[in-house]
């Protein structure tokens, strides 16, 4: 039996909880609240020096970090992962391109909204991280537009990890009008066998999403 | 024969041309000095829509984008890539730590010393980024201290990945004195087989390269 030490509101930790539920796993849940510097404690940094969740433990103590990592090593064997090398290479440039060019700007707008005080001077960050998210969600667009899934031709682990920001990018304040095809993948993904969308925000974050920038 | 479009002083670049030396794969190179908006051209965008170099072209005109999946695609099956699962997945992991929280820390303040000029807004970002980037090097310097490399037993693709920017880390003002470990590491990556290091930065980029802040 895996840990997951997670944070349920993560984007990046609801990817493993997704892929875990699709591939009928069995694994244990560590609530670990990276927003209130649980990450950060001598206890978590000495399973991650990086401080950063999710995380999985094996049952001998070997940790994995790096959430499309885990992913792909979970995936590995399994039809979410492409038995086509050039396939897996295509899954893997989405994987990076969602760490460098997606996450940065989509998790982080929607981070600033919810998780920062209303007056944060990381605010005055907003119209950057949209700018730079709306060029990753038309990089997305346009792949949408002629191929149904980000993984080669069935969906996996690239859908997995690019729809968990995506799905909730209008709480920071991504529009998705503009982007039919890509809407139309968010139903696809949501309509998979085992989908389980993210869980709510806790209450003050929901309350912060829920107001105007 | 593939096609690499690159730019010879990125690192991300370089990565590309010292897996392809060490495996001893012949390559056409073709110089996009992004920079110079090279890659925002719409005769590039059609190759590779998100604007970045590097990227590979096959023969027959496919195209494969984002520096360490096009690593994993050219190690697969040779000695750069691990046979066993974990170590694969672990390779993996350091690759995503490259492009999230080291790259865009120890790459771009190399990039905003070397490439805008003296009197550039940007260079307000260098404190934050050498925090962030002296965080990512003491990640690695802990995982140094007892294991030889980052891609499991042997030398490989995360050493690829990880060496190409902290090599040249001195250019973005960081000071690797307190990092022996990683210092000896990037000896040992230097000493491998077909070892080439990343091309000298042109003129304009080293000369400011070559002032303090």
């Amino acid at each position: 039996m895996i840990t997951v030490y997670g944070y349920s509101p993560s984007g990046n930790c609801h990817k493993l909880r997704l892929a875990l539920t699709q591939l009928g796993r069995g694994y244990r849940w560590v609530e670990v609240d990276s927003s209130a510097g649980e990450t950060r404690t001598p206890a978590y940094l000495a399973k991650n020096p990086n401080g950063k969740v999710p995380i999985v433990e094996l049952g001998d103590g070997r940790v994995l970090a790096e959430s499309n990592a885990i992913l792909c090593w979970l995936a590995e064997g399994t039809p979410l992962w492409p038995d086509d090398a050039w396939q897996r290479a295509q899954a893997l440039s989405w994987l990076f391109f969602e760490q460098y060019s997606h996450e940065p700007y989509i998790a982080v707008a929607r981070f600033v909204r919810g998780w920062t005080p209303p007056g944060s001077p990381r605010r005055a960050e907003l119209p950057r991280l949209r700018e730079r998210g709306h060029q990753a969600l038309a990089v997305m667009e346009r792949h949408l537009r002629s191929n149904p899934w980000f993984t080669g031709a069935d969906y996996g682990v690239a859908d997995i990890a690019l729809s968990a920001y995506t799905a909730v990018a209008g709480e920071g304040g991504f529009e998705l009008a503009p982007y039919p095809a890509l809407r139309d993948w968010l139903e696809r993904v949501a309509r998979t066998p085992g989908y389980v969308p993210m869980p709510a925000p806790p209450a003050e974050a929901a309350a912060r999403l829920a107001l105007p920038d």
